[in-house]
């Protein structure tokens, strides 16, 4: 692999430890209360089981990036990190789709099922929540792209 | 590529077409209705985009592992299977684990955010619903595997 092309790599996965980093950050440090006849409510990450998902997902992502630089390239390490990230990207995929399912439901409440929606109440966990929904897109979006190199340079040397 | 692994393939695929094809079904027919105060209130799939994305996904699998059934196994095809496969895994995944997320809600509520439980309200609907994600996470599983065996097969005759 060139030279060039390794940085190029290095770069992107950088890019991804910044996207699932902030996502699992920003998911976990959002926090607003309301007060409705002077009883205060909170809202958290932990509140919902979804959001915990989503941090968590995001934690591991991160880990496994910064495992990844670190591995050496040779021998049979290439397929395990293609392994690993197949199944990092199945995990923030799912992650992602959980949380924008309970998000829409926070956003626009479930008028079938009497859910109320809690964003007016809420705004600051809503709009951190939106945040860290964007990092995690980003996030899994360029480990995609990095995906698709991985598996193209463990092809690569058997192709050509 | 042996006559019994390219059997066993087909197999395992038509086992695929009959998970997804049955989430699907089971999840468009899911209904139920209850009666609170003299009014009726119905819940069915199409109450929530998070369901009908799950018939979606799942109508969308089906069609692909019929298609894939009749594709020819020579050229480029056998990599164009394997890139369909990788995202109709991935969009598989992502509407179960949606649907898990929404389906939570329905069973257990949120406290935080004033969302009651509607299970026991309507539980055919939500038996039904139980019924749709179990045939939709055995028609994923099954994918996983189908894919893990086109990987390999597209890799072999290049490996050995």
């Amino acid at each position: 692999m060139g030279k060039n092309k390794k940085l190029c790599i290095i770069f992107l996965r950088l890019l991804a430890l910044g996207a699932t980093l902030s996502a699992a950050i920003v998911m976990a440090t959002s926090e607003d209360s309301t007060t409705v006849l002077n009883l205060t409510f909170d809202a958290k990450y932990d509140n919902s089981p979804t959001f915990v998902f989503f941090v968590i997902a995001n934690a591991i992502a991160s880990a496994h990036t910064l495992l990844v630089i670190f591995l050496p390239s040779n021998g049979l390490f290439p397929l395990i990190v293609v392994a690993l990230d197949v199944i990092v990207t199945l995990l923030l995929t799912s992650s992602i789709s959980a949380t924008l399912a309970i998000a829409y439901v926070g956003k626009k409440g479930n008028a079938h099922a009497g859910w109320l929606p809690i964003c007016d109440q809420v705004p600051n966990f809503c709009n951190q929540l939106t945040g860290a929904v964007i990092a995690g897109i980003v996030g899994v979006v360029i480990y995609m792209m990095v995906l698709l190199h991985s598996i193209h340079s463990v092809l690569n040397p058997l192709l050509f």
